[in-house]
């Protein structure tokens, strides 16, 4: 299967430098297809919301056909002139575009407070209209310009078949920091030529956001602007699917490998990220205990600095069981790191230290607590704390 | 006024160097008073308690002569053998100072998940108590033995009058990461001459301790040994305080500033700490919203990490607040940065960058939001997050 043939049909993806971030590096980019698109979005549960949130939630579920995204302000916080302006951008580009109003969505990304340079962007957003007369798809280009702390591009294409004919996915996100459940600082698109169902889109998407950007963790904060986007422009031209059935498992099974490739990526590339951390707790007694449990331990400083210093120190582990308020029975709690059993029942093991300090030294770790109380159980991806996650943050704005 | 005599009489402490901790340094004191005290505490919400906090719990209200402390061990998740541990040190100080049963207390702050070496312990529970038969009063030492990554000793003496008699209070503390309300990685130990009745004493510590100890935060994590131990022999001979007359107030605001002195000193040697913050929120709807609030703010890794990188970058604190969860409304913020006006009404006045970035560059630190929507307030005492913390917590066990 060539490269070519392996992308949703009928999106075109393009990215400019348009002069927002200083360093002349791509900041705007585009994502748009001819036909258009079934979209339904998540978006973050901060109590604030930028301006494009806003924006993209008055949309839900009309059709789309396709969304202007630029890195370096995120156009929050910047009052009624923030949603003018993201008002603007939109129009500009359906007018370029010659789509019908309000078919087209916009996104930021970057500092907050600080209005969007308008004249700029404008400049930008006619200069991304044009580039699709010339049909040219350039996606790494585009997933390369939403990125802002980000030290890798993030993309994915998965493709599957349906009644014969084939399905794709692709999807890019960008995000490094302020990773937490409720989406944090982070945008994703997640495009597909699939002729689906609204409301499936819509359940699916929860879905594979709930295990996916929901279920990671860099730093416990959650920023004004997160949204993940999903179009679908039906361009390959199946039967709609619009009940659960084989085929929809197979989308729905498609998307959650896209949605958790992403987020995965995501906390791989987190600001000064050394490790990368699964933390799965079983045996809660209740759905909220799993979440708050695995949560917390995915938060915990001390935890994610024992992982950074290579330090088997479980008894950080078990500080952070007991500090997010799940119900515990100090005599029922098992705890793994990778195959090794570090407590049982409560109690130390006779693990060998060597070992589990032989095991911190991977990039890739698994720790396992079974609270041993009940049927629930949550998985979280995390990363360790290190000194270059300080170094980033305390610079950002220099 | 002499030093020996601005100190709550009949109190006498002391310290030794058991052995608990390679390296020599002082890992053991006592806390002693031939009459008996009242005895009231507050401690960890951890739902993991440490053998020493059970103990300490169980003898709550019970008339109390003292208390062993160590550092090095935590005695936490330590199983039955922790609980034993805990109480025979009690035993073997309660036979050697010849007090009645259950009439000490035991603690203990350090690694989690190792078990006391207990012939050490003994061998220096025996030497403390020795030492009390000297009579000499070591309060320096003992605020040193009990320090773990502390960088400074915590301690504090105050004198007020009491219907024409000097009453003090004594008050020292440990405590450097692991900081957040409800108790974290924290031991403080207040004691007072006053005669004061049993539930007055309550009463007094648990405002006091809400407004300082439950007030601060250093990474968020809270332990499972945290105690606040409040102890008053009586020995000024004053009529006992039944009522919240005068002389209560007089008490309770000495208490208070006790308590708030050690908080602070606490924070001021966080691990790593290169700056002191007061955060004060305001103008909440509700308490929860002004705790929330207020909380959200002082752990936020981005707050902390541009806090260290003396950078104003005030959209992570509007991002804080809007992630708190606290209600909100864009428009109605204000915000203050000591006293440069960065926000009002939800609009970034003109204040001078290089004004906010000067002051950043300060010490002691005061941010202030108005949400604007109610009566509740709620103020907090953090400090930031360095390169220092990660190699501290990176390193701790090695």
């Amino acid at each position: 299967m060539s490269e070519k043939e392996s992308y949703p049909k009928g999106f075109l993806l393009n990215a400019i430098s348009a002069g927002i971030k200083a360093n002349g590096e791509l900041d705007m980019g585009i994502l748009y297809s001819q036909s258009p698109c079934h979209y339904f979005g998540v978006f973050t549960r901060n109590k604030i919301q930028a301006a494009p949130v806003r924006l993209c939630r008055e949309r839900l579920n009309t059709p789309i056909h396709g969304l202007i995204v630029n890195s370096g302000k995120a156009n929050s916080f910047t009052g009624t002139q923030g949603l003018k302006d993201a008002y603007t951008i939109t129009q500009l580009a359906e007018e370029a575009l010659k789509v019908r109003n309000e078919s087209m969505l916009s996104l930021s990304t970057g500092v907050i407070g600080e209005p969007l340079p308008m004249d700029t962007i404008k400049e930008g957003v006619k200069k991304l209209c044009r580039l699709m007369e010339s049909k040219e798809n350039q996606p790494s280009l585009f997933a390369q310009s939403i990125c802002t702390t980000d030290t890798k591009v993030k993309e994915i294409t998965l493709c599957f078949e349906v009644d014969g004919r084939q399905v794709c996915i692709y999807g890019s996100a960008k995000g490094s920091g302020m990773i937490f459940p409720n989406m944090a600082t982070m945008l994703a698109f997640i495009v597909t030529d699939l002729s689906i169902a609204p409301h499936l889109m819509a359940k699916a998407l929860t879905e594979a956001v709930d295990e996916s950007f929901n279920a990671i963790s860099v730093d416990g904060d959650q920023s004004t602007n997160d949204s993940v986007i999903h179009l679908a422009n039906g361009e390959v031209g199946n039967p709609i699917i619009d009940k659960e059935d084989q085929n929809y498992q197979k989308y729905k099974e498609a998307l959650k490998e896209v949605a958790l490739y992403l987020a995965q990526s995501i906390v791989r590339d987190g600001e000064g990220a050394t490790k990368f951390i699964e933390i799965a707790v079983k045996g809660a007694l209740s759905k909220e205990d799993a979440q708050n449990c695995a949560s917390h331990i995915a938060n915990s400083l001390l935890v994610k600095t024992a992982f950074f210093g290579e330090d088997a120190n479980w008894g950080r582990f078990i500080y952070a069981v007991g500090a997010s308020g799940c119900e515990v029975d100090e005599t029922t709690i098992d705890m793994k790191l990778g195959t090794i059993l570090l407590v049982e029942k409560g109690v130390r093991t006779d693990f060998k230290d060597q070992d589990a300090s032989r095991y911190m030294k991977n990039h890739d770790l698994y720790l396992e607590i079974n609270l041993g109380l009940g049927e629930y159980s949550k998985t979280m991806y995390t990363c360790d704390l290190s000194y270059d996650y300080v170094k980033i943050n305390g610079d950002y704005r220099t």
